[in-house]
């Protein structure tokens, strides 16, 4: 015998912020909740016992346990297990949804087409459901230092793009210190100049200044590349006509860079012993 | 005047799954039930508006808006936002949380030492507060194809070894062709043979012909790597004897590398039209 849900529906706290709550639902009650989040593109939160199989870039297989799983407002798909900072599954913004019940599962089909991937979770016991609009217009901003974002990119050179080399860093260069020095897919020589913040002229001089030192000795082509979260509009001009490039590098990312590759550093530690 | 809230406590559902679910609650009532989350190492689920101060390896501030936080029995933290699979702040396990209730806001406070990094959350305002047990055993299994595994090499090559640099694949050297062919960060050559399950004494063998045929043409040192995600015992001593070496070569970790590096392709192309 299924024992009531206690549902808290939208009338019962019309003086704050409606929310749905079902706690113990039956398949049937569920399924028209996440139908409900799906179709009005809220935000769709439910715990309960599932198994989950990824098709895709590669094929997986998670069997039964208990976990959360999140539906965002864009049609992405997170299923969390108690531990780990990493979704077991996930799925990129822009799913579409196909919500089943059948008998005792539900199931919840969320599928990509470009590249095709698909996640299926069927829930066997769900102990909580809940749907909400989640009103968020509020700012990220970060502060990173260039010596990080030179870490990052060091670490992942691709950061600056595909088949970068690093070779050294703060290569001593007259008049001063080059951020990033390396070489490029068709190997060019590649001088990089970091900027934390909005890169303006004189970011440009100081990397042209390095350019025409480094252009009298080297052997080969020399690429100028001034990287920052942005440049300032005069600049983008004076770099065209110096002939260096500007390369968009996102701060965060390149803090996540660093965490990550410390985190999982980490874990694959454990992992080992 | 604060609306009571409607708690369904452990004793209302005391035949299923129990659960600790307070809908619109206080300040302090939300207080008591993350102190026994974290206490206990339980799960727990907030919704609500909150404002985000990151600081460790970088800087971030995050400004009010509602979003879902959730800490795991692991002492992992995470913050999302109702859009994107990433979440905006986040913390890996073994965090020590310290929780205040102050006037009408919750301070949720995530350390870390090593390295010291801290993630503040305080809520002005909360819809929902969830603490369960979340038991799982269930086995994550991941199946994927030696291309697969071999791409991800090339998209980023320090899954193999820091300093790796790929020349070229699927290189034919007689007697077949070599998975990924490369050099390292001190110049030696290396050929790598990628298995998708348990490398036995046929890969090992297969490896040592290759590195057979390139050494008669190399001018310089020649590296062999078996890359997989185990290698049988027997295995292991064999490849000691042929002067050899094995890579533990996580599937999982391939097909999430580039998944995410398709992903974030797209929207960084999202970003910059």
């Amino acid at each position: 015998m299924h024992k009531p849900s206690k549902t808290i529906g939208e009338d019962a706290v019309s003086n704050s912020k409606p929310v749905t709550v079902l706690v113990n639902p039956t398949v049937s009650e569920a399924e028209k909740a996440v139908k409900e989040a799906v179709s009005q593109h809220k935000t769709l939160l439910i715990v309960g016992e599932c198994q989950v199989y990824y098709q895709g870039r590669a094929k997986s297989k998670l069997q039964l346990g208990e976990r959360i799983m999140i539906v965002k407002d864009d049609g992405s798909l997170l299923v969390h297990r108690s531990v780990g900072y990493e979704p077991v599954n996930w799925q990129p913004p822009g799913c579409v949804f196909h919500t089943k019940a059948k008998e005792d599962t539900l199931e919840i089909h969320a599928v990509r087409q470009k590249p095709a991937e698909s996640v299926r979770v069927f829930f066997g016991k769900i102990y909580l459901v809940s749907v909400l609009k989640l009103l968020d217009s509020g700012e990220f901003s970060l502060y990173s230092s260039e010596e990080d974002m030179q870490k990052a990119i060091l670490s992942q050179p691709s950061l600056l793009e595909e088949g970068f080399k690093p070779i050294s860093f703060e290569k001593k260069v007259e008049p001063g210190f080059v951020d990033v020095y390396g070489v490029d897919k068709s190997g060019r020589l590649v001088v990089v100049e970091i900027k934390r913040k909005t890169a303006g002229k004189g970011a440009a001089l100081q990397l042209a200044r390095y350019i025409d030192a480094i252009r009298g000795k080297a052997d080969r082509e020399v690429r100028g590349i001034l990287a920052a979260p942005s440049i300032a509009k005069d600049t983008q001009r004076m770099l065209v006509t110096l002939g260096l490039e500007f390369k968009h590098l996102d701060p965060r990312k390149c803090a996540e860079v660093l965490r990550r590759s410390e985190t999982k550093n980490l874990s694959e530690f454990f992992e080992e012993t």
